[in-house]
């Protein structure tokens, strides 16, 4: 990975706070464990939008993993299928959506294959996505709802960061929107919008990157969606939000149990998923760490990744006394200053 | 710029604890945005003493900007009327006041264009000077109260800073006060003397350094000022004052509306200044981000970086679903810790 | 000490965020002592289980010390006895548990011998090896309860560390356990194992590594040891668990003088022995420090390091103005940052 | 100044956690003034133990001054009364007291002389050092009350510090204790022995040392000295006790007036000293920045030193709007991060 890729992949928004602060909340969560109440067995499996899954974890939607390795989404997706984690594939990956889908979908351990999708172009053109990606066997629809505007952060332009000519994107709904902000305000999403998708789609809604409780409690109250991600897109949009693992709790007292809450941004390891759940999460996505393996080895750079992840996952429930996921719940936790 | 007038232009005084307190006052305030709100246009146009403004900055009066860049003065002045924002001209400018006047007022899509008066000489030399302003078509007089007394900071006594000889000074209204302190205690301008500036005075008065609220309530109950600026002069004068972002909410609350508040010190992003906006400031000041343009670039740097400015101050409105400046008073704001 | 056998002894778990946590801890705490109350003489002398001992400090169980020094186990033991200290023989120690109990029980100013049982094998096993040590000589039982599992931390796995082959383990009761993680949760110790080896024991249990308060209270409520030691066995095993100077306030308070409260965890000079005392511990263990005077200089530098340990320690207590260990309850501690 | 001198005068005992927490603990006092209230004069004169004074600040009582100059005490204590500064003359001085009198005594514009007295020997040692002293023309005796217990630091024994053969100590009343702790102990200034001092002394007698608010109650109640220095010797004894700017306040409650109470410890510039009397106390002591100035050049360094400290120190208390030290006690003080 050179210095630019290693600029898009890693960077964040303005200077770079809410990226710090995401990972050093899940640092900042330490535990008081109960000693001598091993669990005798750790089933990790979990149940997500109805379904049984191998593991309560997914790579999170990240655009143009091709920079990171010529493997690329085909590589990250099925090397996650084979060890249990799920996968959500960007309305921005280099591979089409077809192809993730039938590598992904023959592994018989694997985990959920969500389809995230960004609403470019018309509302015709998002739903003809939708439909694609649900043909093709994916099991959600994703739709990011923080990142209305993007542009490129201090560090991809201090690297000189592009994409390549010529660079596939053979899953682009439209040409992706440009010029004036007038232009992108228009084609912004609104509640209005996501209500009409709500209506029309099948598959179940996912909606990421929900922060202030009254979102989340306006999802549930007009049902517009099956699940939410708590996330902030890893600091890469609007610097200053607030780190995940700190919103994290007030959504999920505003959910009160009445829709799954998945939490993404800054997790890097096993322990930070841990404390996910034991505040309340029904799973976790990660970003960057997969970016990384990946561009390390590939899809066994990616294999390797989370069987140390799962190993370290299953022994830190034990160490906790926790026979499975949902038992972290109830593990005291505390502050803790580094 | 070289060493020394870097040493000039970035110091402060004592530890610099304030000058560092400012900066990291602005990003220690997060927000917590609503989502799927964006707004289809975003409007930043702003009224700053019963007028209509482009945008809701202005450069902060700094003195010897020729020390950056031969196009000093003039140069900032022009590209930043060009680009739709204020400026302050200090007393010690090293351009005749009147030549910035002719240069800035023709340009149609401009900010305000206000006058710093210091209190050099006797009453009659101010009183001549503000009118020599008025007549050149200066908008508003700035009064600094905060700095009775300055001397050279740790930065430029190491770096042997020092003006040049014969440097230009044409808009002095007396020589400097020098010599022994009581002396200067005996030129510092009193709450009397600004009251007797103010009865004589036509244009607005702005009192500039303000940060106790009993202050600011002392401006609003005698009318003494029809704005003031939360101030601490950059951190150049004492050290240990607040940082403003610290000092602004309790100011606001004393001024309870009755005032035009605007505030400076440590800005140096776009969201800083939505920040201040979002606390409740009607516009804000910037100082050294612009010296470092102006020395970069000249004037071209200086409307580089206002544009860039814009631009993200634009996209961070939109991304917070505020459609005006007014509209950020209603986001949340969070303590944020980096 | 080469860099690996430093990965090895120095390293914790994690982000070692424990580690860090439990030497900042008793940085954190202050005093604020009264004047012109010095007393005439420092008596340092301790009860400890029933009886007298010269210290109120031992050295923590730590496994392999043959690889800081040859002189290994024998030579921290023997020089900790003429220095008065304690120590605490691991199970996983590479001398016979009986050749440094012979060594140790001869010296006439010693402290307390113990051994640390790690319950390897089946409850018969563990039996055998505790009357072992019973017969050899020493004077307690301490059960660790904090470690269930370990792994290697990342220092170690970073540094390539390895036991040597044929590397001595001449009191391990069984082979250590191997294999998939329910082969170890398995062999894991719960507390009817406690239960259970508590009513065959004749010598005293201690049981090491609590650090909830219920699980104290547990402890003392039926009866399941004579001592306990607040450890998290020196951020080895689970990063995230509170630093041991936080936790043991509220576990004494849960023991309530019911049982003796021994602490390790970050200890690094003789003021932080005095800070634990003052909180209201017994008696406090030490490790990585030791390994590191033996490292430097075998029998005589873990010697030199307990002389002036002793030394310090009692002119803070004089400093103080505490004739003994135990009025150190009676000063007021502060908190203090760093 | 060599390395082994500097370690010995910069140096702190412990992990010099409170010799950082001195310094830090004023820089984190900040203060939010009234603007356009400049004094016309500042007068800075000062009463202590019912004399006026130039100045509110005195050099800090220490030892050894000739390792850092050859001009030594004399060369200090003659710039610091030329500058207005007082002066107390350390028992391990390497000038005799008489020839640091008949020095200073000359000055018409200096500040008070105070001879501090360690309590080497009996009483009846102490006794005659002190009628030497006043004979002299002291006008005071600083009792030093929180240090009977002294050990070289650890930067001291790295840098291997140690006096020269033949160090002159033409005060001392006595051989220093050496020996074991118990004679160390033995010979240990206790509140008898103040009581004793304080009835046979006609010159005033500060105690110098006192941290705990009731050990300052205790002095007032029982009528043990005329003044007290709130002082943790400049982090030199004991490691962990409070800044003294911490601990300032409380002791101030519990003098309440009754008596004079001088700060010492970190205190680096003129706002430092500011802040000390805006929180109550009515003098300040300077230790190592005058050491500093002395090792550098001399007296003349010392006397540079206070006249930038004088200046220093009115241009402060004219921009905080007080005409005198006193006038600072109503300044609003605000807590500072940096
Ligand atoms: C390189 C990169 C590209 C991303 N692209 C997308 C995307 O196309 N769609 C999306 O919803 N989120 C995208 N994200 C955000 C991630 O889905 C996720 O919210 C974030 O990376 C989680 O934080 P982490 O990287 O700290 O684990 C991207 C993140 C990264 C790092
Ligand atoms: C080099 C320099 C010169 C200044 N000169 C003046 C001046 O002549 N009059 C004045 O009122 N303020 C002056 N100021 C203070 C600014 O107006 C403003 O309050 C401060 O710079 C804002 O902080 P910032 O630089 O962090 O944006 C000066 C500041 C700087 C950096
Ligand atoms: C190298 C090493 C080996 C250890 N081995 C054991 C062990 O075999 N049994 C045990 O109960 N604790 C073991 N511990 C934990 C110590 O007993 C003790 O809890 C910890 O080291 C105290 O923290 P400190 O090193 O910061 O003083 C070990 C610690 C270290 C550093
Ligand atoms: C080198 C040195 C020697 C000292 N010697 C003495 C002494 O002989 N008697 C005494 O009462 N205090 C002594 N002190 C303590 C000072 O009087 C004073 O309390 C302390 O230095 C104040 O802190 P500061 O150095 O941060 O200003 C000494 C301090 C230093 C730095």
């Amino acid at each position: 990975m050179d210095a630019a890729a290693a600029a898009y992949f890693l960077g964040g928004a303005g200077d770079e706070i809410t990226l710090r602060a995401n990972e050093r909340a899940w640092r900042s969560i330490g535990w008081l464990p109960r000693v001598l109440s091993t669990p005798t067995q750790v089933d990790i499996s979990t149940t997500l939008l109805g379904q049984r899954w191998p593991t309560p974890w997914l790579v999170a939607p990240m655009a143009h993993l091709r920079l990171a390795h010529p493997e690329a989404e085909l590589g990250a997706a099925l090397a996650s299928a084979v060890q249990g984690a799920g996968f959500v594939l960007s309305t921005q990956a280099t591979v089409p959506l077809e192809a993730v889908a039938d590598a992904v979908r023959a592994e018989p351990q694997r985990g959920p294959l969500w389809f995230q999708l960004y609403p470019y172009g018309g509302r015709e053109d998002w739903w003809r996505l939708a439909q694609r990606a649900q043909r093709a066997g994916y099991e959600a629809i994703v739709l990011t709802v923080d990142a209305p505007l993007q542009w490129p952060s201090a560090r991809e332009q201090d690297a000189g960061f592009a994409l390549p000519p010529d660079w596939p994107q053979p899953n682009l709904p439209a040409a992706a929107p440009r010029g004036t902000l007038e232009t992108l305000l228009g084609c912004a999403l609104r509640w209005d919008d996501v209500a009409w998708l709500r209506r029309r789609l099948e598959l179940p809604l996912v909606l990421k990157g929900v922060l202030h409780p009254d979102d989340a409690r306006r999802i549930c109250d007009h049902n517009l969606g099956d699940a939410l991600i708590v996330s902030n897109h890893g600091g890469r949009v609007l610097d200053g939000l607030p780190a995940t693992a700190q919103a994290l709790p007030a959504v999920l007292a505003a959910v009160d149990g009445r829709r799954c809450v998945l939490v993404d941004g800054g997790l890097r390891c096993a322990a930070d998923a841990v404390k996910a759940l034991a505040l309340g999460a029904d799973a976790v996505l990660v970003g960057r760490p997969v970016v990384q393996a990946l561009a390390q080895d590939g899809a066994r750079g990616v294999a390797r990744f989370w069987r140390h992840w799962r190993d370290a996952f299953q022994a830190t429930l034990a160490l906790l006394g926790c026979a499975s996921p949902h038992e972290t719940r109830s593990v005291t936790l505390i502050p803790m200053t580094d």
